[in-house]
């Protein structure tokens, strides 16, 4: 890829997420990360699919959040086909950065099959582990205002969660803990497991910062308050 | 304190604070961190004042957010004052509530006297140690939408904050980094440095994961883009 055709393609990137600063530094991250992985990899065919699908594989986002209904992969690898068709790319490498796109999802049912895919999927699901999965978890917490914590009627913190969960200790449970399982690639699988330790410890501690204020708190002292 | 008084000051709390739901938690922990503290103080003198004052310590912070020349330790104080004062509180025990609140600021230069202010004053800085510390910092950057980081012209990260400081790396080691030098109590001392590590160990996770992702990133890859 020229020089130029990089920064055309950055620049779509910039102007379709426009409305959301911080995630170009995830965008940002992911293509570092994939470069690393593709470093490892001897069979890798296409580094020009690999860096246009990092770049533009999120500029769904902003769909998807107008109409949740929506995937924002599905709809963010045909925006991408167009565009790079729109740039005279190949028919042939405009669909493989749409079919490396439309199947990054974490939790899609249309798993990667190119090696560019699993390596963009693996470089994607990265940003959700170690430190920064928790700090991307959190700070997506606060956007949407949801808390850090749910107490259940005796006073416990609630952990499961699902898929409509609603606080960062359920979504730890629900997601960010099993993260380190379905990696494609043996790099990611070592980037995973050198982050996992921060990750795990910072949870446990937050866990036990929690437990221990409420065991020492108001209501277990019910003779504080008089009748 | 009655039961019936501390649910009439419990609901003005969170009448006060119904367009900040998450802040309800941090009440309930800085009050149980107090009521911890307390335990371990001789010479505490009025735990009905340190409950009203633990209660009440936020609810300056809406009027504070909508001008944020204003201090919401000083509105506060007064807010709680003449709460307790239309629930018949006597004069000087009121006072003494408005005392601990206007004082309990995190850097403020207004420092707390008496025991109940010190109790105060360590309880809410405590909930900004350890874990709970960092967990708070991301979600108030992802609802301020302010980055994790900053990267200066030739790719390294910001590290250097100060009032206004932007991003979570710079905010942590403006604030974070320096909250567990000035407690009041050995007790607040002996919570702090407990959870120090894991805040610590958080921190340079995520600074070292971010420090190796540029590392292998795009940037340092000027032979992948053609003139």
């Amino acid at each position: 890829m020229t020089k130029k055709e990089y920064i055309e393609i950055e620049a779509h990137m910039l102007n379709q997420m426009r409305d959301s600063a911080h995630d170009k530094h995830h965008i940002y991250r992911v293509l570092n990360t994939a470069l690393d992985i593709a470093d490892f990899m001897q069979d890798i065919k296409d580094i020009d699919v690999l860096l246009a699908a990092c770049l533009l594989h999120d500029i769904g986002r902003e769909r998807q959040f107008a109409n949740p209904g929506l995937c924002h992969a599905q709809i963010g690898g045909n925006m991408a086909c167009d565009f790079l068709l729109s740039r005279k790319w190949p028919k042939a490498k405009a669909a493989h950065v749409k079919e490396c796109i439309s199947s990054h999802r974490y939790r899609g049912d249309n798993p990667p099959q190119s090696i560019e895919a699993k390596i963009l999927f693996d470089a994607d699901k990265l940003d959700a582990t170690g430190a920064m999965g928790i700090a991307r978890t959190l700070f997506y917490n606060g956007q949407v205002q949801e808390p850090l914590y749910i107490l259940d009627q005796v006073g416990n913190i609630v952990t499961d969660g699902d898929e409509k969960t609603s606080s960062f200790i359920q979504e730890y449970n629900y997601k960010l803990k099993n993260v380190y399982e379905s990696f494609c690639t043996e790099r990611a699988k070592e980037i995973a497991l050198a982050r996992q330790k921060t990750a795990i410890e910072f949870y446990n501690g937050l866990f036990a910062e929690i437990v221990q204020n409420y065991e020492h708190g108001i209501n277990n002292r019910p003779i504080l308050l008089s009748e």
